[in-house]
């Protein structure tokens, strides 16, 4: 099984670890004639870069993407595009305990446990390095969907870090590329900033809640029933290191309302129906209503701490370990053009699907 | 693309409608050789079977399957295995309001916009009829399980009913089987029963979670980075109907945790690594631990109640809607027997997946 | 890995054995929409259906097709469509000899050898009669090219029977449907009766070629490089039981050309380019020109025969077997019709392919 | 879907162009703790490499192989194997007439009906460049083989140029790798040569024969009904570029016997079931038997030829065209290391899903 690969029709594969020569995404299925060069998907990977603000690893990596083939004078040729991106920050260093050492709440054991080899080089394939990989295939898929569905917009955003909430009375598209935490709340900005500060001067580390928000998706688009665009959804963003939860709208709060409260009562609006609210998080039975697609997942902590912790060897030993290196103390906030690039992803892989499969039997409301 | 089917090497496509002669799983990749027949599957499916006490929807349904290939002799043969299930409450009743009109909150409308034709007869595909099928399925997973992993023991029970949540310390693995809501706290069983009550004769709904956990799954299952077991349990469960939001071991409060308070710290046990806590439900870098899988996932309330809502037509009309007919007050419970299939057969395939691609050379830690 | 399943976005999954209860194609992907009823598939199955003259096997089988699922109101829905055939004919007989010994260039031996045990009834799974099921699919394929690309004409027929092939000079489309053997040649209908004939009554069986045309296929079907309209076509018609060999275009004999004599000249004709020949079967680089795609393959003669061969039981003794019972001395002439449903199967997934990935991508030269 | 991706767990997908920066396979699947360098996969390449004779291609390319990922220590880690050959020789040439003009025989003219642009630059990703890919590929999957399998040994070799068909008696292992076409009859290379020079003078081109041979190929590998082993290898060589026919041991020929001649008879050997001959070419259901795998493939003369044909141009007008360059006089010498690499590739695979779905349930005969 190409276990390394996601979507069904826009297909990514992923390849490289955190200290290889380089990593990249191998994309197959990308629509022809959609207008990328380098400087498009560069524009995503900066943001996720590390080493932009002093709350995120200093590992100094330039992430810059090649495109080594899809495409012929600036526009995609419908053949795999082959996004690389070589790492150049392979520090020389002594990873002393690692080699042996297996970091609690890290996948160094369960990867070991499996596949009975060590990378212990920065974690190898585990490392959150993967993603800058997802962030490219993102940048292309944007791409795509600015030729195909140019309305479709997706933004991603911190709604949580910690024990520290937004407040949603607060909520402003426009502060999240303000502020180095991507939330769109001004006020826990300023929190987060001490709130954080404190944690990296301590070697502690937090989780957080991560929502991505697509505006413009079309109604219908979704496959039922193994196929529905919640499930990929929830796939897409639980495949992300650190994630372990995931929620549609309402999400684990729906499970403490009642039918009345939670079902979106409908009207018809001059363009189609329209909503009283998106209890739904924009998609019922698996397809989109038209609504705003609303994904909440959540981050956990890294492992990567300077507080000891119990663990054993490989040789079966118990032993102790601290986590020294450059990490970052809230992984969270890289995640969010992780997020936002996964849900590129899946919602133009639904929407090849959809016009393959339906073409113009499409029901309209009130047609 | 398979929209229907989910599983890598264990696949089951599910088919069939609310109101069709029947519906069912085609599962292919069942090894050979596994004891198997009509009885085995037959016990989970009277587990989910509406009309079993007055909390379930009074639809009457045998729900008995019928084994139509794959086996010979009471073996499986490694062929397809087709489990069939007649629908014989197909009531010819007056669907009325139904035919023109969508219910807010339910998959009607987003069907008609996808596929453009209505599958009117009690949701068509749409319905948690459907789920009888992955029930059959997990049955003949659990038999296989039984033969390759006899330790696995999968659980499933309910955490929470609308506002209300079971005490954690009255834990009962005995107890899920004694109450009608599949819930090891035997008080919450009670509290349950006068809320549930109440709901149903006001022809309301409410949400619930789920939770299910598979004991003795053995290190070293998953397949990073985009078949991460914990990503395909997350897809399974979020396929399921109604499902809002799915957690592992400590899900969105993840997000709340520092790292020192979320890494289960490691020491050497008899027989292999221990772990002094499980806030990783059993899942690190995509891949089992040994320790108890452990997840959790929201069902949002049934969209078919008694209170007048807003809606429209087909015809793109306003109008109101009331929906009648045989419901589950809380469809949560249901759902109980349906997560555990959907466990039995992720982790199934997952073992089929670690046989086929690395063999011996699994690392034994202290070997 | 789904093995029992065929197509990208058509998908059809058979099931069933020879002597269970049924057998039937699970068909997921078909559009929605698109008008069938069990009539329109039956025709393409009584084509098939054993017992229709002397030359093929007695055995006796309604094969008579359900439609458990998919369709509402005379048209699909876009979910998935079963399609069953209950197995009427089981003969309860003595099984005898076959229970313990394997026939000489029968799959007996290589199914025991892979799955470890032997569904000796009529071959099981490895029978023909899974056959049955690809025509039902192969009824739906054509309804739903019907609904999207009506000039679709897909026509299979005998062009070598044994040592006797037909005279090109003789080919006549109309025959096709005039003789039991689906040869375009009427002269060779005659001589291939008696010849069969002869075979028949000597207990002995014969190969035969058939060939498969689909005419008014618009250009540009075709996904290279692993997904080539070639490629899909080869890996259909191998599938198909005693299939040994598959030619597109020139095929084997493309080995003994040279450039010149090969490549087919191009002009512009009125509503687009014309070819002075057709030696590549209707396809360059794995994508239809929109010539006449043309595929054949050979069918070996059937191992059942009344001739004594050495052969081994389970047990590993040697012995000898004759092979009575209902079989075809031609299996060749049932083929035709199992071609047939296996290029419609093709031509309408790569059709949903093109729509889903190109849109209005598409070159038209001399636009 | 991944359409330029094969296999089912060992599964390869290779991007690039004939004259884009680079090529390569992204192999997701590979087992973990294969040794590999890149001197084992540089190996197969310089068997493909052009340039080697005056019998193929001029074109000047080092095919030097990188592994940018997958391995550590000189072993495969269990993650994908990213392997990359740079071009070089992108010789800066006036494409003159190709911008404009469609060769005759060449994929030029789908690919412009099916993408809507035109890659023109040798071919673009249609060109037989992408074999390299290929080739790398298989080298992969000759040192899994050589884990997991060391008993395995594919080779492949020409039976036949143009008119030209070996002398099976002089069939001699020892001849392959003697002479430039990779035939095992010394004799035919002979003629060979001075046949080929004539052509390669008088700027023509012509087909050829290769077949592929796997000795030590366990029994039970194969999985039916659309997974066979025989489908599997039919897909794989169909899709090498200029292939148009494929056969299994007895191939297009079959039609011609008759059951007694066909079927190979069957005694009980010191260590398994032996045959009497290899009819089935080592396959009967789909499954291997543990005779020799024998699959031969027809490969079309190339299209680039001196003479001039007919054609068109995008603006759809009628034209002529002679194609100059440098190009293989017989590609099918190169296409020898190509199918050894698909076969191997295939025979993994089914080795890998044999593993994962069967383990200790094959059936052994006579135990």
């Amino acid at each position: 099984m190409s276990l390394n690969t996601f979507g069904h029709l826009f297909r990514v594969t992923t390849w490289g670890e955190s200290h290889g020569p380089a990593l990249g995404a191998t994309v197959d299925g990308c629509p022809p004639n959609v207008a990328i060069d380098e400087a498009d998907i560069q524009h995503w990977l900066d943001k996720r870069k590390p080493g932009t603000s002093k709350y995120t690893t200093q590992r100094r990596e330039a992430d810059a993407v090649k495109i080594l083939s899809g495409t012929f004078e600036g526009k995609t040729t419908g053949t795999p595009v082959q996004l690389m991106i070589e790492n150049t920050d392979q520090r020389s260093k002594d990873y002393g305990d690692i080699i042996e050492k297996f970091r609690p709440g890290h996948a160094d054991i369960t990867y070991y446990q499996k596949y009975g080899n060590r990378d212990y080089r920065g974690g190898g394939r585990s490392s959150a390095r993967e993603t800058a990989a997802r962030v490219a295939a993102g940048g292309l898929a944007r791409a795509a969907l600015n030729t195909l569905a140019p309305q479709v917009e997706i933004t991603g955003y911190m709604t949580r870090m910690g024990a520290h909430e937004i407040d949603r009375a607060n909520f402003d598209w426009a502060q999240i590329e303000q502020n180095p935490f991507w939330t769109p709340d001004a006020k826990a900005a300023e929190t987060w900033a001490d709130y954080l500060d404190g944690l990296r001067k301590s070697g502690s580390s937090v989780g957080a809640i991560i929502e991505v928000t697509a505006r413009g998706v079309p109604a219908g688009l979704g496959a039922p029933v193994y196929g529905k665009l919640d499930t990929d959804l929830a796939a897409a963003m639980m495949s992300i290191n650190a994630v372990k939860g995931v929620e549609i709208g309402e999400g684990m709060s729906a499970a403490m309302l009642t039918g009345e409260l939670n079902a979106d009562e409908i009207t018809m609006g001059p363009s189609g129906p329209e909503y009283s609210s998106n209890h739904s998080g924009g998609i019922l039975g698996g397809i989109s209503t038209g609504q705003d697609i609303v994904i909440r997942f959540a981050v956990k902590p890294t492992s990567s701490i300077l507080t000891t912790r119990k663990t054993i060897t490989k040789s079966g030993e118990d032993t102790e370990i601290i986590t020294k290196g450059r990490h970052d103390p809230c992984v969270g906030i890289r995640a969010v053009p992780v997020g936002e690039a996964m849900m590129a992803c899946v919602i133009l892989d639904h929407l090849l699907l959809h016009r393959g499969q339906i073409g113009k039997n499409q029901g309209v409301i009130g047609a």
